[in-house]
């Protein structure tokens, strides 16, 4: 049986009652972290809690349990006997539960916490070979540097991409390349290594900013500016970088296969580097 | 003790069990209605369902109970014994309860269905005298034609106006005025009216299309063509339009006091003809 966090309380998630009048429900008003468990820690905790502290701080929610999420993350790992497997750590606040209104209820209400893990296999065949991704018009909203939990963009788009068979929607808007459904995207020209910059175009990915200082470290050239999409032609190697996907290269981009279709040496590189950090970690 | 309508079932409010797993939850995967009930029907409750039906249709919802809605939204009425007031019949679809993934689950799972109605209070001052609205950059996604769950850009941009005394938050997008945060909106110049046309940024309202319709009947010239913001200087009246503000003038555009500060002649002739509608209605 799954125990989950709800409202300060372990609980069977049979047990959690959403409220119909919850405004994460009824108008998208909250905000999330995924956090990944790699068998004894949570990679880059203190990233995650701080773009959520931020993620509440644009919204104006007042949850004041922040620092309190990573022992709760542990104890959830802990409770569902996920400590020996890769696990996800999912985490959502919403402004909480009023009378159904555009305008924000009463600074009293007290936000909704929700919280659950779960052990999942990690795709080493897509991280290992790669994979083809589409591109698609960015229908997402100009807010996209808050985590918030209003993924319908998001969601029929990745649908449209596995329905063509590829593993990521990586939208394009007014012909820049800013990122994928739930990813962000880098693309190595001529040895440099390219990703939209932060903006309100795109989510601060906690692997991206990791990503960035690796490649520092590795003395790669780093340019953070939005690739137009008709300079896809000169791209010699891209990949994709999320929590669960981690470093995730891309060998076909939108029907055009990059390089030689397979993944590059920068990417493989940055990967590695990834990788043998996670090991040191894990002792 | 409030009854509403879940998955099949009047019930009261207290024992809706909204699941952690509902993707209206998690992913703001869902549409909504709102229903105007006026002390003995519902207005246009056929627009109301076909817009119901397209935007289902265009995320791919299935929900194959959209022709029952009018029956279970009378028995809520009923139920809550608000036949002799004005009401709000809210109905809310998600694509049902899944673990969580950006693609949509298996075909077989069932859509989450909640209605509830509540009485309310028109704003009768605010129809008479007309109201103060901001204007702000729309920030929503680009298919605002869909009337989705996915309502956090609203609600943001709604209490911003909210705060600094407006009654509306009025958006621009790329210098064309679109329409409001939960509310079309018309204007008049030179006795013509206008009004954004439909496309994926804005909702096409139902009564946003019976006001078309009076105006027609009203032999009022109308464009349905957006307006540049900076033609705001050249906007004798203007008003908004939705379910509970019906017709409600607006006499002040972003700090822009528009003809005398007071509802225009052309706003009020459809409001007129609107009530006078309603009024034939109730018999």
């Amino acid at each position: 049986m799954e125990t989950v966090y709800f409202n300060g309380k372990f609980l069977p998630k049979e047990e959690v009652k959403i409220s119909p009048d919850d405004r994460g429900f009824l108008l998208a008003d909250g905000v999330y972290e995924v956090v990944r468990w790699y068998e004894g820690f949570f990679f880059d905790m203190e990233s995650h809690v701080a773009r959520l502290k931020r993620s509440l701080r644009e919204l104006r929610i007042n949850w004041t349990g922040t620092d309190n999420f990573p022992a709760v993350a542990t104890e959830l790992i802990k409770i569902n006997k996920l400590e020996n497997q890769p696990s996800m750590l999912y985490l959502q606040v919403t402004r909480g539960v009023a009378k159904r209104t555009h305008s924000f209820p009463s600074p009293d209400v007290e936000p909704t916490v929700y919280a659950c893990a779960w052990g999942f296999v990690p795709d080493t065949i897509s991280r290992e070979n790669g994979i083809k991704v589409m591109l698609k018009e960015d229908i997402r909203w100009s807010r996209c540097d808050i985590k918030s939990i209003a993924l319908l963009a998001n969601t029929i788009s990745f649908q449209e991409a596995h329905e063509n068979g590829s593993k990521e929607c990586i939208f394009v808007r007014n012909g820049l390349i800013t990122e994928g459904s739930r990813s962000n995207i880098f693309f190595v020209i001529d040895g440099t290594l390219y990703t939209h910059p932060e903006s309100n175009h795109i989510l601060s990915g906690v692997t991206r900013k990791n990503i960035l200082r690796i490649a520092q470290e590795l003395g790669i050239r780093i340019r953070e500016e939005a690739l137009v999409e008709n300079r896809i032609r000169f791209i010699q190697e891209a990949f994709i970088a999320n929590t669960s996907a981690e470093i995730t290269p891309v060998t076909d981009l939108g029907g055009n296969t990059l390089g030689e279709g397979l993944p590059g040496p920068v990417t493989k590189r940055i990967g590695e580097k990834f990788d043998a950090e996670i090991k040191a970690l894990k002792g």
